[in-house]
């Protein structure tokens, strides 16, 4: 980082310390609650009033995972590119999405707590993982690296 | 089952006031942190970083999704039917699950992020909607009236 | 557009009786074999040569299609929009694609003979169900329609 | 495969060449036509008379595949282990497969055609490269061997 190692200097201007912040870095922030613990607490209190936690195996759940993916794939299939923030979609187009995505998350959460999966730790130490296995140094502003990083 | 009021006592008891709990009633529960939200902030910090922010469109993201919700199948497909925590997989096969199931969770966050879909509270009001449209005492215990009222 | 019947002049020009081709009709064709029913006897004999029929029940078989379409969707994640014939991709990503198209091929082909569903012919009855589905004076040309007719 | 190799006549046995039809050996085929090429063909006039070529993009087809495996999965998915050949299936849910199957293997039929892959070659080819990848003295009859062989 001294001022004569350029490509330092470069590769920290290419990846994040820049004073102009990015294009993707818009303000847009999730809210604090409901946490994934809640999430789950709740749909498995949805779950148990209807009696249906004997309908949700963990290949049975995964399969509806499947369902909700390819239902939120068909909200993105004829529109082409779709840049950030979805311009263009009308209020009810984005509830859709926000619906889908949704289902998504519900049937993750139930897979994960029938799994005994600690869903919020896993994710938080694979972002870690991910650190560790792209460094910022070796992977930095290179779609070509990016995409040979990732293929594994 | 008394003449006066059986239906509803069975339905109470079918549909989660047991005081015996239910098989699935597992004690189990997801760490209180990271939050969705916590989650967002060290996913856009990590992308940032990388200045992979350039590949993260709405479509590529929903593409990556896809990958590793296939990936996820993959660790059940040869698996026949698999029971609750998930008895009889070694440790290395639930760190395998437990990755996976992140890899869904960071690419749906990053996803939700990209389309200014604030998804907790989207996946709580989701939550509340199926509760208005799966009423207890329509669907308690049926796996009939499951399947028909999931299907649409 | 005349007043006379210019509707239906524009609608046939617009839908396919051009003289000059439009850009997406393209000479490409496949070979003719091998057929459905070849692969499908082809598949059974090398899963029979394995003695691996007794992993192949319907949901293992859906799950490892479900798994193929995930690879198939890597291959085009961070891609952007990609076009016709796919133009600046390499002989190796292209065969890579080809493989990953038979792999969901091949799962498709075995999982419907697992379910006994002869699927050449449901394949030329959904496309005459969808022929009266969306007829051509109704949809002709217009996304709104064609969004709004395939999303049922 | 001589008189005296017990291990080849055992497998031999295990992997196929048995008097007996193993369980899996079900007379079931499909119709000799149509072939991938003739679907290829008709769902290419079919999408050329709406003029809906212009949205038959790869990411498109992809995404449009993607929710068809969806919807596949949907029948699926609260159904616990389902046998070969649907036993206690109705004739409309059969029916309901059969048309889903139908349209992942027509977006599949226009996604190879748009990217210009030969799929009736290519699966050929895949089943041989299958065949070299787990030959049968090595993987025949081994659950283990055939999830480590099938993992990669």
């Amino acid at each position: 980082m001294s001022a004569t190692n350029g490509d330092d200097i470069n590769c920290t201007r290419m990846c994040g310390d820049n004073t102009v912040p990015p294009k993707d870095d818009l303000p847009f922030t999730f809210s604090q609650e409901p946490t994934l613990e809640q999430l789950r607490q709740t749909q498995n209190t949805f779950s148990k009033e209807r009696n249906w936690g004997k309908f949700h195996q963990p290949r049975n759940l995964l399969l509806a995972l499947v369902g909700e993916v390819g239902e939120l794939a068909e909200l993105f299939q004829w529109r082409g590119e779709v840049k950030d923030g979805l311009p263009g979609w009308t209020e009810p187009e984005r509830e859709h999405v926000a619906q889908e995505m949704s289902d998504v998350l519900i049937y993750l959460v139930r897979l994960a707590e029938k799994c005994h999966i600690d869903l919020p730790t896993a994710a938080a130490r694979k972002i870690e993982l991910n650190r560790l296995k792209y460094p910022v140094d070796k992977v930095c502003g290179s779609s070509k690296k990016y995409t040979e990083y990732t293929a594994d």
